[in-house]
């Protein structure tokens, strides 16, 4: 029999769905499960593709089944299952063999996972997966880090599994150990900011403009037919139009307003703040959700305060509503260039070189944030470098026209007492990032007042201080 | 000769001083420094005090000269130097000795050298000392992390150098292992709030009102008469009063906006994301400084954007005004809210049953966020239990009376194009925490849709999932 061109170990939904995309794309897979059962009913379900799956019961058999130099996709929970499982494969593999990690890590323990390998002749990619089960199965954006040589021996299965837009594969190779797990990091940073940004435009049609879901879902539908349009705008139109079979009542009327996190948004502000990045609009994202799920204390302080006196005045209702496209607009190029300008420092700090138009462009099908402004943004990163998106000259037009909506909005809403937090934290640094002369100064004299810890001046170099001091 | 009451390690600027204060309030120390000359040096200046100084030249003699069981306090270099420290320590000292790490340290490092010791007969203390090179000299307030033996140990050491607030001392025992370094991490924290909102007022004044720096010290002056007294509004009247010598220019405008940081900010937003607590005004403090330090990003986009149309309408100019020190007030409630937040959390992570109160009441002197509002903190704790400082009867009577002044001042800035993401960021956070129902429903109907994550229904339970499934 042909050897299998690539293992694949774990057959949980997304590593079932993924082996069944490599199959279905002409590439035989050898797989194995901890249970046997599973791997069974796995292959009795594949139908036609099972062809192309090569059923193992041992790590042995996984191993003799793969054309050398073998790469082997683990699928299983992150954290110490990879360990572990990587500490079975090691006795059995042999040199220039992969491990490819495609699960959810963080990637500080793939930059460890790396450099544990790296004196054995093994490699290990770090392999981030965006697009659900849904696009493992059909075609998910592949994030990849890791060495070149190790890439080029996968680059041809994930070029067919993944995602494609006008025929361009969303896959690439970003760079080395961590690279493609911190990518899918700030991706998922991003999607947070994306959905708080739409949450928050949602809020202030139903509080502030007292919209119903179906002229809610009638706007976001016609905003994704212009510059908003994206994934997640299509499917906010789709769930507002939905009805609860139960009750009959619009669905998201009946849904608990507490979100859950799985903790990739939260890794993503951690590495911001600890490289001093400014990512305070996916930071205010992931703490909506932290503050979400304090249920009972929100209703206890809404007993407190009274319900807020909600709703626009009548006048402004209509100027309200037509502020939000392009609030939200404004919001969300502020966002993006928060996670692109941790990316960068992130590239610096450890020497990956991220292509920054690449990545832009493997999230443009296949993943949960895909939208026609990833195209804009691949352009503005093509057009030549620049230190933050926000100072790329096709952005400084779009944020020109849109910016005072979001002024508008985030002012309406700070007096109409309705929460916008991800979208006045984007504002705010739009606000300070195009400043020359912030107020940092003040902070600057108060700690040299206090602790002496000296500042520069604007005339002379070096390091001063005031006449308080003692 | 009579042994020393305790033994000090480390004679910078800040264990000079605290060794200084130590022998002023009677107390024998006995001191060791890497080089002997600063040690010789060191008691050469200590002036009458020192006598009540025992110099050693090496750890044995040290050691010897202390009073069984041994406190020492280690005030040398975070990191690896108190490990060094400690090991080199360890094999000099006897059943329940002490050591004392008086340094900045991240807590968790403070959790491992605390179990690290937990087989040995040595206990372990980590100690924040606030209140800088002065305080260190003449009464700083300490926060301990410890057993309860160590602390009884040096307790009355303790209390006589620690700062006084009409008599009370600003010292206490918070809890085991971390409590006492936790506890400084997020007072630092709250630290970069209180200087960011006041940075921000500063540019409202500035940008906004167009008030000169005379004009703003008097205002920050009378605002210390008021609710917002403390030492951080007391300092920025006098910065704003000085000139400069060189120049004769109001000093802060000849002083550079980029604000420097040492890290325990940050700690203190990582930790809060750790625990999934919103410390939103925290975070945007402490982002605000990394976006500072982008000075020449800053000045070309403000090249590419132009300078903001900056300046309140002339009519507004007085009542804008008229509301910052009430929305000044408003964020700091909420900023101070996210901050015991995290403590709460943290003391039932850890099982520390920090003591909210007095935490409140030990910040009142000897520290730089000391003021009269930590005493409203305090007695908001001792009225009873509350979950968070924005649902104490105390504060929603405060919070009711300021936040309006707060929304108007959020809604000019953003109008204004002046940066406020601090204070919006407070702003954010109340109008979320008092909101029965959020909007998170639509970020579950969208996990939903797209990850089949499932979501809670408000009339039943248990996880169920949208119409809009396969």
């Amino acid at each position: 029999m042909q050897q299998a061109e690539i293992g694949l170990i774990g057959l949980g939904v997304m590593g079932s769905n993924l082996a069944l995309n490599i199959a279905e794309n002409g590439y035989r897979v050898a797989v194995w499960n901890r249970t046997t059962e599973r791997t069974s009913r796995f292959v009795e379900t594949a139908g036609a593709l099972a062809d192309m799956i090569v059923p193992c019961e041992t790590l042995e058999d996984l191993v003799a089944a793969i054309r050398p130099p073998r790469p082997i996709i683990l699928m299983v929970q992150a954290g110490a299952a990879v360990d572990e499982q990587i500490a079975a494969l090691r006795p059995l593999l042999s040199a220039d063999d992969i491990l490819i990690d495609a699960g959810n890590a963080n990637f500080r323990d793939t930059m460890r996972r790396f450099s544990e390998l790296d004196g054995s002749s093994l490699t290990f990619i770090g392999m981030g997966v965006s697009g659900g089960e849904e696009g493992a199965r059909h075609g998910p954006s592949i994030m990849v880090g890791g060495t070149r040589a190790s890439w080029l021996r996968v680059k041809a299965v994930l070029t067919a599994i993944s995602a494609k837009y006008q025929d361009a594969p969303c896959v690439a190779w970003l760079g080395t150990d961590g690279a493609g797990h911190f990518v899918k990091t700030i991706h998922n940073g991003i999607e947070y900011a994306d959905m708080q940004m739409i949450a928050e435009i949602y809020g202030m049609l139903r509080d502030g403009a007292r919209l119903d879901t179906d002229a809610m879902a009638r706007l976001f539908e016609r905003w994704n037919g212009g510059r908003l349009e994206s994934y997640l705008i299509e499917i906010t139109a789709k769930v507002l139009t939905e009805a609860d079979p139960a009750t009959g009542r619009p669905m998201v009327d009946v849904i608990v307003d507490s979100a859950g996190q799985k903790g990739t948004g939260r890794w993503a502000v951690i590495e911001a703040q600890m490289m001093g990045v400014p990512a305070t609009a996916i930071e205010a994202a992931v703490a909506a959700r932290g503050l979400s799920a304090l249920m009972a204390e929100r209703g206890a302080a809404e007993a407190l305060y009274g319900t807020p006196t909600k709703g626009f005045e009548r006048a402004e209702g209509r100027n309200a509503i037509d502020d939000l496209e392009l609030a939200l607009f404004a919001g969300k190029i502020a966002a993006y260039a928060q996670g692109f300008a941790v990316m960068e420092a992130a590239s610096k700090e450890f020497d990956w070189g991220l292509p920054m138009a690449t990545i832009a462009r493997i999230w443009r099908a296949g993943c949960i944030i895909r939208s026609q402004f990833l195209d804009t943004i691949a352009e503005a990163f093509e057009d030549g470098d620049v230190a933050n998106l926000l100072a790329a000259p096709r952005f400084v037009d779009l944020m020109k026209e849109s910016v005072p909506a979001l002024r508008r909005t985030v002012a309406r809403a700070a007096l109409a007492g309705i929460p916008v937090p991800a979208l006045s934290a984007a504002l705010a640094y739009f606000d300070a990032y195009r400043a020359a002369r912030g107020t940092a100064n003040l902070i600057q004299a108060q700690r040299d007042f206090f602790g002496a810890h000296g500042f520069e001046r604007i005339d002379a170099s070096g390091a001063h201080h005031g006449p308080w001091g003692g």
